[in-house]
């Protein structure tokens, strides 16, 4: 066994499923340890595609335990389970590492310990000003990277397609928060997670499309946040609208936003408006200023296609501009760039690692 | 035979595919002939579904000939059939009546005949002043049971669905065209005909998501002038977004406007900012007004769904507001309320028959 | 209220929504109550394409009381509560009928009275002998239509499809039982029922395809016992492999053959070998002969297709012959012919009325 | 550049695009050249997955030429390319190789070189005697092996999944050629190739399935001759049936046979019928025997599902006795190990590369 000691807390969920997958296939990473609380079998039992891939069976460590003898855990659990465990488990050893895939400290890593303190009665630990929120195209590859960093908050997969459609319009002065961005986020069914319930149901979802939560999806504060503190923008608001599409894999996400005023040269009196494809090209270039050096953004000419993405850790992003407004699409792997890639570019990254390492595989493209 | 003699140009596509569906169930319809130019068999060879149904065989007639021996000529051909033929077949017989589903008559159903007039040398045919947009719920009612109307065009898919979200609220005051609205509307891939290319082959759609023409598709300027004519909105500009869902039949439409300020209550200096929840109640009412007695509207509580309208006429509509934000989500089969159902709902009120002939069936929700 | 009264016993299930569907478009039939041991609202609210078409709210009746009121009870229930409730049922009203969508009553009404005396105490019901399998294409017609007949059991949805591929080789002697049909039925996920699980967990279905319970199937005796008892087969054994395809509708079985020697012209020493077109022209007659006056079921000259057949209460048939091996390939809804549709079709034959009636509707292609 | 010099004739289709992903992540390998007639841009603009993972073009190369630079051809031409240009290309250069994807060769690798020579004018060339029929599972390891092997056929992708499922029980002898095999192969859409077609248009696959060339495909042969090849089995005549499936990839295989009196203990007079659990023990040795040290053949407990092999290349296989009848269910993925997975398998025993190298990853699961 050479390299990073990884466990993965919470095994039997497509988070830590996509996990096993990324991990196995990265030269400087052995998995120890992979926790479930149902299950006890063979990991392959449950993840039929990975019989034989791995020896790895399912244990009940306690992830405190887990924690003296591994560089970095996983958390892959359900939402809740990381708020309550974490703090112990970086107590537990003082070198060991956290990666949280769910949604339980993002608003932690974003927000000041200040924010913490006022909710709790503890003292702040030493590890929360060094949280991190985990998304390197925005901000957090300098988090995770800090001498100190001992939590990345990973990011979720709806926000990590609308920060990545929003940052550079915000980054380069085009958008500062108003006026509100459209954000209108396809998902597929894996989104959803590995316990049947209606909503994925293959006869109700099957050939179907509905959104939901609109205006009140929890990755819209989420969003917000992330915009003002990585982004420039001032108090944004964002209005996202999830929706659920009958496919597996995927986010297709549609940002619209009406910059008419801003898309001018000059500024004050003597400001005038664009043409199109000046407009345009301004646009554009605030993209290739903030992604022409991300190993994983593709910039494409026309639209980006889900199935162009689907099973790597790649986002494409696809710019128009008409009339004032600018439309920026969106493709991600939910579990892939919106999830488990993420988190595996974010262990590259906190253990000093080449970014791309384990990461750079071709998708299959249907 | 009885009731109405129907012919349908161009029986191949899979807009007369549908309303030979729907017209084999009208108890006050019969198609008389259905014509191709690639196929000569019977309707049952090229529709599989129909086999034994009908024992329709597809002709080489010209619609010229159909027009004097028929009360109404569907026209499902490609765009650019309709607007050839159209004049002929409305001179060869006094009586004849036409509903065309393509897009070729749609503008000039809504601006004026003077616009026409403008393009052409010939002068306004008789019927061009009569010749309605037929989407009933918007303004189409009225101008179909015009005494005088010949010629429906026939509304957009996406089109449809985008007026039925925006109609209401220009109607009733709440939007009169500013701010723009944001449009992101998924289609199932019959909404591209039955004609195999690239983005309907299906290894590639599958598992897929892309949005496609975004800001420039040729249904924005029909929501726009339709919105304006019909809604009361001023100079609207709408910025939309047309999607491919990996599904076959449906379109579900997110719509999402910015109302700030137009959610109060009182007037001027005296407005009142609204609560939500009281916002949300006029934004309703707005939608109650507009669709309390159509039969083919069902606001629904939460969001809709494209299988609970899939195969029938039905529109559901789910309006939801937050922070001044509205947002209406829409589902239709774009072959059903999207074309062939409105199609004969068009027929019915073309003939003074009961609007809701042959189209009140349910849906298979799955 | 006109005609028929019937109750639905059990209706959140895919069946008995199905039923809804189709009795509501029937013309001499009224539901009159649908009862649910979980829900209380409106058949709207959880089955969304029937909102706003009929105002039908699920009660809490018992089957005896609704056995009062009614003249036909569907039993839409899940396996083993027909069973219980369906003898107490037909004492508790003299003229009250049955038809049991479950497989509860299907061998009962297969084999005969002493079969279900030997199982019992109690002395065999009046209704017992005159109980029918309800497959009007093979035998189950005039079973349905004796006098006396209160009880129907609707057969499976596999054992449908797979029963009209053999019946007309057993009822034309060109197979007696032997040697084995191997028949491979893939159905959707309907097939599975209302009720999530990780077999129809949407991620997991999507793009996936298995076979299930190969060779142990329930449905592979009821298949066997319907062909001896209506096909003149001698106890035929035949190889039953159902698979779960990543579709919401329908069923497409592959029966395959091996009919050598039977393909022959003559018999004993003077028996010759048929020639390819021969023996195809020999089978094709078989299956001429048992379905030319069919209403529901279509010989098409290639392969079914299941799009054809979908929402729909027919079966499409196709025959193959190569080198002595016969290949019977058939396409059904699984929730129309296989289950609802066969249903109404019982109800209309229990009744007296033209079987066809409520049935005749197209389906949608696509 | 280290390594292998590849180069791929026809990269525009699924066979070639698929090859470029796994030779991509080949240790071995590099890609010199790919080619197309109809494309001439970067291979990133046709496979938009691929875009940003290599530099390479489609070039209009000869094959002719390219056997001069390179270690090895992959031709992945439409049927009939390969047929005319592989004997120039082998001539070309005394070293190079080639592996077919197409089914040109197969069957002349599969029989003598004086079936060749009866059906040409030319004497046979020296390559010839030394062509394999590269399924390494099923002899092809050791053909591929030979000194002298030039040119691989690589096999069909249906033809695969069923001699995986049947070659086990001839090599046992536990089958000999009769009785006829019944197999039912269900293949997702990709398996149609990258050019639209009426059968591959989305709306009309999408919940689709039917049953194609019924006992007429030309894997048919195929399979029969490669069992009496390498499998010992008699003239072996098998019923098979490809069917198309609504998925994009994979292929799930269902094999029956009715070995009746051949699971036996003992032989002749004295042979007794073994019990269920004895039967199933002697048919799962043969594949045990067959599959023990198969690094990409998995034996599954249950049965196997296209998603656990989806986008590698390996096989599941599951096995059932029940009642003198074996089903054998086979899960590939068709791009996988139906095609170019087993080409780099092939790549790798021809040229002495550890067999497994650039093909042990992961599936995705979903």
């Amino acid at each position: 066994m050479s390299g990073l000691r990884v466990a993965i807390v919470g095994g039997t969920g497509y988070g830590g499923m996509e996990l096993v997958r990324w991990l196995l296939g990265h030269p400087e990473a052995t998995i120890t340890a992979i926790t479930s609380r149902s299950e006890t079998g063979a990991v392959g039992d449950v993840h039929p595609h990975l019989r034989g891939l791995t020896d790895l069976r399912f244990t009940a460590d306690r992830a405190v335990d887990l924690a003296r003898t591994n560089d970095l855990l996983f958390f892959a659990t359900p939402h809740g389970v990381a708020r309550k465990e974490v703090p112990a488990v970086l107590e537990a050893s003082p070198t060991v590492k956290v990666i949280d895939l769910s949604n339980d400290w993002r608003l932690d890593a974003l927000t000041s310990p200040d924010a913490w303190a006022a909710r709790h009665d503890e003292p702040i630990p030493d590890w929360l000003p060094f949280a991190a929120y985990g998304l390197p195209e925005c901000g957090g590859r300098a988090e995770v990277r800090r001498p100190g960093c001992r939590l990345v908050a990973n990011p979720g997969c709806h926000a990590s397609a609308a920060i990545l459609a929003l940052h550079p319009l915000a980054r380069s002065g085009l958008w500062q928060g108003r006026p509100r961005p459209a954000v209108v986020s396809v998902t597929g069914s894996s989104g959803s997670g590995a316990t049947p319930s209606q909503g994925t149901h293959h006869p109700e979802r099957f050939s179907n499309f509905r959104a939901y939560k609109p205006l009140e999806h929890q990755h819209q504060r989420e969003i917000e946040v992330v915009l003002a503190t990585f982004g420039g923008a001032h108090g944004p608001v964002v209005d996202f609208v999830p929706c659920s599409g009958p496919f597996s894999r995927g986010i297709g996400s549609t940002t619209i936003l009406d910059l008419g005023e801003r898309l001018v040269r000059g500024t004050g009196d003597t400001a005038e408006t664009l043409e199109e494809g000046e407009a345009l090209e301004l646009v554009r270039a605030a993209f290739r200023t903030a992604y022409a050096t991300e190993p994983f953004v593709r910039l494409v000419p026309e639209t980006p296609e889900v199935r162009a993405v689907a099973y790597t850790n790649l986002a494409d992003v696809g710019v128009t501009v008409r009339a004032g407004s600018v439309c920026v699409t969106v493709a991600i792997d939910n579990l892939g760039k919106g999830m488990a890639g993420t988190a595996v570019q974010n262990m590259n990254l906190l253990f000093g690692l080449d970014e791309t390492l384990g990461l750079r595989r071709a998708g299959a493209g249907l």
